[in-house]
């Protein structure tokens, strides 16, 4: 049903059409950035007034180029794109990702002509075409990212943290810059990431499309998608309804909800957004969780790739606290997201009142005080409250600045992450400090810094799975 | 009417009764981080024990301090409380700061009775006392910070930056680790923090005649307050009249809007939390801002701080954004805070045309395109928008990890803040650099990184207006 796009997201032969030595334009960057990463397929260089561009042989046309090639990144202005998709059609090119501007977005008749002939000349060859008004892609896996987006610069921080081995997220964007920021805000969470997909206007290409290939692939766990549009509507039932089975959750940012937001949709990629109310529908239909904004899809797909198959039973939550004052705060916004607090069950209080002094609390809340913290240690303590039975989740508020006192329970804290059934959460009311993010990432706990976000998740994840037991019990497994 | 807390939050010389060589308790932490700041006044030790703490001499006891003390730290075992407070009334102390746990909040008989008598005591002798269960205070101007918090020992970033002489920011807060929180959130984000107060259970003095001294003082433009109860109306509701007034707002967290909020804060300080529609009409009556969270307490004390002399006049927002999905994004969540993004008028569109590609927009938001930016600069396009007569408030949508881009316009930046009568906020879709969150402060712009605060900030702002200009002409100036 769905086509093949290897060629596109896994090719072992790139031809960059418009690349340059100058690096201070789109042209140059994308191959800089390209070479900046251990991809170990082949790269080359089409251009016409260069025989080498940053250190490789540049080769005058595509039909130049010594072995059959599977993906051209095309850089090269607007009115020339289409004579160019052409000449790759004919030397056999599979796959094209068209990072240029000026097409149906632009608004004008030229614009809309150019996109056409795209169009045309991609469904005449059977080519898989990404773009226009894209902003190219990350494989991570290949070490491949075709992509000028200062994002991927960064070549100090791995682009997958080592040890996250399960629970990758790929995001599929139709806005260049929203999707690298999605990147951007996920490293320093140590998001595992599969894919950055930008799509831009979509022409030849859909979203949906590029869901149901990484389902099929199979090294993808949780969906972060924004959308200005949905395209194919047929699509988009296929993969969610396919993703909801899986238990592989996708989380969506749909633009347009307002006027003035439809309007920047309409001008940025040619989208028209259509009625939110009735997207609302079909996601609640299909289990697709709908985030506000950059930080809440970050904040999701961190909860989800590390518990999706922890997913809460029931509302109920455990909040264990060093600050008496954080945990009565967050509290409050977990009634506010749905959920409830109870008063925990009295064997799980005693055993928590042998460890906490009269000043703290074993109600829920649990007000253990920094002394006990001390004494008893967060694993300890989140152990016992992921024991009682009133509750399905547990969160630990904690101070995630001085790495010191978690190296010291490092191995209780891993212990208490690989027993529990119940999801545990950690909230840190200071700034975590870089290395403690990444002591707690290791032990198995997503870290949050909102309370809200955090709180939010966890109701999301009970949602999520009502939806997946709605579908019965074939699918729950 | 209000007391005088000089002595307390401004003292000449202190007594540290408990102090202890050992850094691993309270007792020897709080002196430590008293003596990490360059504070001028004198620190006295007070220790039965030792004859010197930490490199000071210390003294058997209040008494034999060779002059007379402002205020004494109290960080010994509660039921010792009462009785050190009243030999310290006795030698001519004027406050005290009480860090001991195990009074009311530990709801026993015994704690009761100890707090009852720390009233009485105060009252007979007119001591001003702060606490019991607090967490000492950081006064930034006199670099003194009598408190136990970590958020406080990092000596490499200075309490406040240089270059923040106004919209000072105080944080008056029922818990300590919330209180510190705040200011440990805030630091980032360059803001210059006149006081925290931790105020604990407020025995004998509470949140309201803080804010009324830190008024008096004037060197205070925004309050963040972390409420669990309001312990006298009376002084609430003349603190706010007068904040209201002075255009200093007032941001509050009120915890216990649920029951289990309610019942943490009946554990943690014995608050009684109360109805909170009730606290809502107050607060709405005098114009204090309800905020939901942390994060967002700081970012609304980040907008304020910078533009509270610039309030917008309405709801109109113009958008102008690098990233086309960004400008949309962030339109959706402005008319969802109750804000509007009117189209522009013709000139400013004409003007902002002829610096946009025609792939990208004028209207609003205006899709400026990464090519826009790089030629006409961030500051420019601003410059434009701000200029319409359509919109009361601009946010400019950028990507702060570069800092080279920010510093080759850093004088136009500089010039547009300084001439704009609207305020004009930063959304960063990236994760800003440091250094360029610094430029942008340095050059007077509030850095947003979520998206929904920089909204929900504006609206803020221009209710907190609407507010003002209820209470009549007199009172706008």
């Amino acid at each position: 049903m769905t086509r093949d796009l290897r060629a596109l997201l896994s090719p072992r032969a790139i031809a960059v059409v418009g690349a340059s030595p100058d690096l201070h334009i789109f042209r140059g960057r994308t191959l800089k950035v390209m070479l900046g990463h251990r991809y170990d397929g082949r790269i080359y260089p089409v251009s016409r007034s260069h025989s080498e561009v940053q250190g490789l042989d540049a080769y005058p046309s595509v039909a130049a180029i010594p072995e059959p090639v599977d993906l051209a990144i095309l850089i090269i202005p607007a009115e020339f794109v289409p004579d160019e998709l052409e000449r790759c059609a004919a030397a056999g090119v599979k796959a094209a990702m068209i990072l240029s501007s000026g097409f149906a977005e632009a608004a004008t008749p030229a614009g809309r002509e150019l996109q056409a002939r795209v169009v045309a000349i991609a469904e005449r060859h059977g080519m898989i075409v990404c773009g226009p008004n894209a902003e190219g892609y990350v494989n991570t896996a290949a070490s491949l990212c075709p992509t000028f987006s200062p994002a991927v610069e960064n070549l100090y921080v791995p682009l997958v943290p080592p040890w996250r081995d399960r629970g990758h997220v790929a995001v599929v964007a139709q806005s260049g810059g929203m999707g690298f920021a999605l990147f951007d805000r996920g490293r320093p969470r140590e998001l595992p990431f599969s894919y950055i997909v930008t799509t831009g206007n979509e022409a030849c290409l859909e979203t949906f499309e590029i869901v149901e290939h990484l389902l099929d692939e199979g090294r993808t766990d949780v969906f972060l998608l924004y959308l200005e549009t949905i395209r194919d509507p047929r699509s988009f039932e296929r993969a969610a309804a396919r993703a909801l089975a899986e238990g592989k959750p996708i989380i969506v940012a749909k633009i347009g909800r307002s006027d003035p937001g439809a309007r920047a949709s309409l001008a940025h990629t040619g989208a028209i957004a259509g009625d939110h109310a009735a997207y609302r529908a079909a996601f609640r239909r299909h289990g697709v969780i709908e985030a506000v904004d950059i930080d809440e899809m970050v904040d999701l797909a961190a909860a989800f790739s590390i518990h999706r198959e922890h997913l809460p039973a029931g509302n109920r939550v455990g909040i264990g606290s060093a600050s008496g004052g954080g945990g009565g705060w967050l509290a409050d916004l977990c009634v506010a997201a749905g959920l409830t607090v109870p008063v925990l069950d009295a064997p799980t209080r005693a055993l928590l009142d042998q460890r906490i002094p009269s000043y703290g609390s074993s109600q829920n809340p649990v007000d253990a005080t920094a002394q006990a913290i001390v004494q008893a240690g967060y694993g300890e303590l989140m152990r016992l409250i992921a024991g009682s039975n009133e509750i399905d989740a547990v969160i630990m508020v904690v101070s995630a600045r001085i790495t010191a006192s978690f190296e010291r329970e490092r191995d209780t804290l891993i212990a208490v992450a690989q027993h529990s059934d119940k999801p545990i959460f950690l909230w840190s009311y200071t700034l975590p400090s870089p290395d403690t993010a990444r002591l707690l990432s290791q032990a198995g706990y997503p870290l949050f810094t909102n309370m809200q976000a955090c709180a939010r998740a966890i109701a999301a994840m009970a949602r999520y799975r009502a939806a997946r037991e709605r579908r019965g019990p074939r699918a729950t497994g």
